[in-house]
């Protein structure tokens, strides 16, 4: 890195007022945002976006799926671009941060490298990938799933929403199917910045995540059948409670992750009574479990330990338990030279960091499979996202954004 | 009780015949039966029931709140009534046994009476009581509570249903709102024969429930407030799981009922996550609490121990857990002449006895409250009730009929 360059910082003020002035694009009165992809807020976003690119200089493409690309051209074109970003997209009642704060902080810093006339030697190109929330369409992360070759474009733009509309459909309604194919811009590396969505920066009070890995998730689908019988003559020992036996399931699932901690997570997130009653012992009872680590052999010990328990506890309460495994994600191990990168960047700049583990799923966890990936982590308050309440202090905001801008150049090199 | 009539027996096919004839008004395709009160079906099986009493020489009055009483003059009509029967409405889903044994084995003790020309010293009274079920118009029981002045005429015409209609229009449309004032048939005392609704007597083999005591009810309403957050990147010591804690909660009341087994029942009937999803860990559950005993003392050892689990469970999660009791019913004890008259009758009849909780409310608990009232329990199968596959024996029926018989015969005495 030269000289000039590694003492520059972004304007934490115009970073800032973007993040602001884009929230008036689905707006909630609560605080939050409601963008959902491809929707006419998201439009709108988008619009504002492709044209904040264009006048920072960038060259925007917009691919099959979507995603908004803008170049910024290196001394050396035939070096792979450094690729950063995130999305625009929210939950159906989000926040001003998720997503956003990587997207916007990369523009940041184009405009930051556009102020100090700097050239790097690879080319840099920032992303918006279009879904990651998966709120309207499923799955999560498709744009970038595409990108790594887990789906293909068509089976992409056949997904349909809640409405019944395709991804092609909702696309062409926006005017954002692009005319390049998925996968036309290549790139080097990706860096993704974006807030915790947990709590363990706020808790420990550091400034930076250099985030190491991403966490592999477990999802079943569950379903209990006991016995449906009347709560007032039904004697406690000739039960057989579809509700009871989930109880003990949650709380297998809390201890068999816990045992674990920190490096585990096990929850039990829907649980639906069948002709539930107040009078009637619960006969059925669905549910799903999503569990996660980020290390392989304890994701394999989470699925034995939960299927051991779950059998014990039928064959004890004399039901049935069917569970059924509906999704496996490993773990993601991002690049180390990426992650010393990032690490350098937050040493350099002075700011409090730590390892971290992504719990949450992020667009870079599927470029990781095909490219050297890794992310940076700001906190966020309490650390709720998905919410209205979702909040981070500009202060935090801005240092992640240094941190990317530091890392960026460092995996680029500035022409000298 | 004079010789003649110690030998009499009801005649097993008719009664037989006249549960399934009637089992036609609300037929379901599984074999039950639906028949909400008040309903078009109601009527009809109301018309079948009124006609068959008056073809049995009964004087036939309906009261303003629609209950059906068929009263055979005795010898002595100085001398109260000698009440028996129960009810005709059903569960939406409901089965063919449900108060339906026990008003048309009323029936079938007039009918045989009548073919053994037997009068006996006080009156006899049979009831079809109005809206045992409460399914669709709450309070459950309303009719008997009504007689025994838990409720004003007027309240209970004035209650709707979940389309807005009264129960004064529901009677006035099927022609039941009838011309006699509620309570204006004395009854010196009340038996009422039912399925036990549970599986006491089927898993012991015995052939007949001498009912001495019904349980008191505690009904709760429960919201749990924790914390809404994300289920990846939330760890495990920092949760504040609605759901986690309501598994707690369940199985506290299990082992606390249990801790009495076979004095207390509790039941956890309803379970709601508020916006649930997968990969959130919930924050918000409500819920509702059923427990009883027949034993007031136990009732409020079960109130104490609940609040007690609950609020150490709240503490340890640092979760709000608001618990409300929004009914309590004192337990019923049956009066200790009828008892022994149901538990003479099915010795001299030599069928297997055992005295027997019910579980479930009556309207002979009402009853219990103003006038000696008592019950005969028969098994059902797999102690199923409230269910299209609820059923009983063609043999048990026609067993708990003739102790009905019987005990009405001691109880108004034979004329000589």
């Amino acid at each position: 890195m030269s000289r000039p360059a590694s003492n520059l910082q972004i304007d934490s003020a115009r970073l800032w007022g973007t993040i602001h002035e884009t929230a008036k694009f689905g707006a909630t009165p609560k605080g939050g945002v409601r963008r959902l992809t491809l929707s006419q807020e998201d439009k709108e976003v988008r619009d504002w976006f492709r044209k904040a690119c264009e006048e920072a200089g960038l060259e925007v493409h917009v691919d099959a799926l979507g995603s908004i690309f803008g170049l910024r051209r290196g001394r050396d074109m035939g070096r792979p671009a450094v690729g950063f970003g995130s999305h625009l997209d929210t939950q159906p009642t989000g926040g001003k941060f998720d997503g956003i704060l990587g997207t916007l902080g990369a523009l940041e810093v184009m405009r930051t490298l556009n102020n100090a006339g700097i050239e790097t030697e690879a080319p840099l190109c920032i992303v918006n990938w279009t879904n990651e929330e998966g709120s309207r369409f499923a799955p999560a992360m498709m744009a970038s799933a595409a990108y790594v070759g887990d789906f293909t474009t068509d089976d992409i733009l056949s997904r349909r929403d809640a409405e019944g509309v395709t991804v092609k459909q909702a696309l062409d309604g926006i005017g954002y199917r692009g005319d390049k194919p998925v996968g036309f811009q290549k790139l080097g590396c990706f860096v993704e910045l974006h807030i915790e969505q947990g709590p363990i920066l706020e808790a420990e009070d550091k400034t930076i995540g250099v985030v190491d890995s991403g966490q592999g998730v477990l999802w079943y689908d569950g379903k209990i059948t006991g016995f449906e019988s009347h709560a007032g003559s039904t004697p406690m020992g000739l039960r057989r409670d579809a509700l009871a036996t989930l109880s003990e399931i949650v709380l297998a699932m809390e201890s068999i992750a816990s045992k674990r901690a920190p490096n585990a997570v096990g929850t039990v997130g829907e649980a639906v009574i069948a002709k539930p009653s107040r009078n009637v012992i619960p006969g059925e009872v669905a549910f799903t479990i999503d569990t996660r680590s980020a290390d392989g052999a304890i994701m394999d010990a989470l699925d034995r330990d939960l299927r051991a328990a779950v059998a014990e506890i039928a064959a004890r309460r004399k039901v049935e338990v069917k569970l059924d495994l509906v999704w496996r994600k490993p773990p993601t191990h991002f690049d180390p030279r990426l992650i010393a990168a990032v690490e350098n960047a937050a040493e350099s700049l002075g700011y409090s960091h730590r390892r971290i583990t992504s719990g949450a799923g992020h667009d870079a966890c599927n470029l990781n499979t095909v490219i050297p990936a890794a992310m940076v982590f700001v906190p966020c308050k309490d650390g709720i996202s998905h919410n209205e309440l979702e909040d981070a202090t500009q202060a935090d905001c801005a240092a992640g954004t240094n941190v990317l801008l530091h890392t960026v150049l460092a995996l680029a090199g500035v022409a000298s």
